[in-house]
């Protein structure tokens, strides 16, 4: 171990577009040694790092995920080596990203850290759709929730009817596969079946998808436009304010 | 009006330290006519800014806030002038931003706009104070919610049961002075009195400060510390991460 340990920097890279970087993320990459990346920050953001100091911690040669253990390991040698570590990530690092657990892993380590916010998909996605997640005249709340539940987890499953009750507007990420689970789910909690539902594959990518419909019919929507990861769904009456301000909306 | 319409860019300036606003706010701000703010940017951000193009429409001279409809037309106003506007929000601009509702009449009258996302305080604030607002071990869900309910809306009050019975973080904006009150709601609805609350006042802001308590203890807390807005609250055991990592979180 060298005398001067390196920091490491938890970093958010926003959902994709690179102008959607914060000053701080793209100062950051570009002074970095090394950047640990896995793919959600995307080809546009991927690329603007100069392959030498990449190392993607998304998937292993065999196609296999690299454990979270290897990341962990990883980060604490470099920065014991006293190199300055960027650990990218998608969107926000503590939404739904692990940060929380490398933040705690980083201090046990002794290993100075400091997390640079990033753009979350969660906001971001809907807004590239022309949603805003809370209205003033009707939602006084807005949940991010996993549609993809730990399934080694056997505690804290998502209680889709008390974010039913919340009244709120509910963004689920990771929610394509499970999409018809948790729409059910809703229902059944007693939300309107026709409660606007939009679903943003790769917001603000070049590819960027929207689809709309409602609780009732956002499955066959899903499979009719063949809709896939990474997609936010976002569920509540704001969804259909994308009708009334899409056609001035720009860069969408 | 002129043949060229000007755009509107509604853009988030995240929390407050200059280095989160995303490269595109940071340039949209050097190349935009007009930049209508408010003071919730904060004043690093309102500094960096010159002042012959800057509106402020928070205030008004005799200390009466700016009513909503004034800064609408002054949007369209000036758009219909020809002129690039940027309308400033403090952290990202649909979460309570009243985005929503700016979007709305701006397509009504014909304006194009972009909507460019920022920060919001409700993830920031608690990063900086060492909190993720989600954790994979035992957080599926993370809600925002306004403190300080529209007192002229009647419907759509917070349902603070439904909330607490999410399981998950609950992330309150607007919510320094209202705090008495929603904390013995939670605690109503079942909560365990010693859940982690952490009070995030002016973060990333130069002068940031954090004081933590519990459900029982944070109004305590407040009064004595003094905390006073604009401050996020965070109630959930994500709270009590600040304390495992804080030795180690550097910029903080
Ligand atoms: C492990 S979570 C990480 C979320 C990330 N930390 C954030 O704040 O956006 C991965 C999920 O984020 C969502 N996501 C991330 N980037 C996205 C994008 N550009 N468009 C749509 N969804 C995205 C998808 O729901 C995806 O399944
Ligand atoms: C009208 S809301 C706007 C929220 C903003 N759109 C956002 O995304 O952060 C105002 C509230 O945001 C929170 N807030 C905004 N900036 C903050 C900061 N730098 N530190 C703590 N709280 C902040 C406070 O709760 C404040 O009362």
């Amino acid at each position: 171990m060298s005398d001067d340990v390196g920091k490491v920097y938890l970093v958010g890279s926003g959902p994709g577009d690179p102008d959607l970087l914060t000053v701080k993320a793209k100062r950051l990459l570009e002074s970095a040694d090394v950047v640990l990346h896995d793919k959600l920050p995307g080809p546009e953001i991927l690329g603007q790092i100069p392959e030498d100091k990449r190392e993607d911690v998304g998937k292993r040669a065999g196609g296999e995920w690299t454990p979270q253990e290897y990341t962990n390991a990883r980060m604490v040698e470099l920065a014991e080596a006293g190199e300055t570590v960027v650990r990218l990530k998608g969107g926000d690092p503590t939404v739904f990203g692990r940060g929380g657990e490398e933040m705690v892993h980083l201090a046990q380590n002794e290993i100075p850290f400091e997390v640079v916010p990033g753009i979350t998909s969660a906001i971001a996605g809907p807004e590239a759709a022309g949603i805003p997640v809370t209205h003033r005249d009707y939602v006084s709340s807005v949940s991010f929730v996993t549609g993809h539940e730990d399934p080694t987890k056997d505690e804290s499953a998502v209680d889709w009817r008390a974010l039913a009750d919340t009244g709120g507007t509910i963004v689920v990420l990771m929610g394509v596969g499970k999409l018809p689970g948790y729409t059910a789910e809703l229902r059944k909690a007693g939300m309107d079946p026709d409660t606007p539902v939009a679903l943003i594959e790769r917001a603000t990518w070049p590819d960027q998808r929207v689809a709309t419909g409602t609780l009732d019919t956002i499955v066959d929507v899903r499979d009719s436009e063949g809709i896939e990861p990474p997609a936010i769904t976002v569920v509540g009456e704001v969804a259909g304010e994308r009708d009334r301000v899409i056609e001035f909306l720009e860069g969408a």
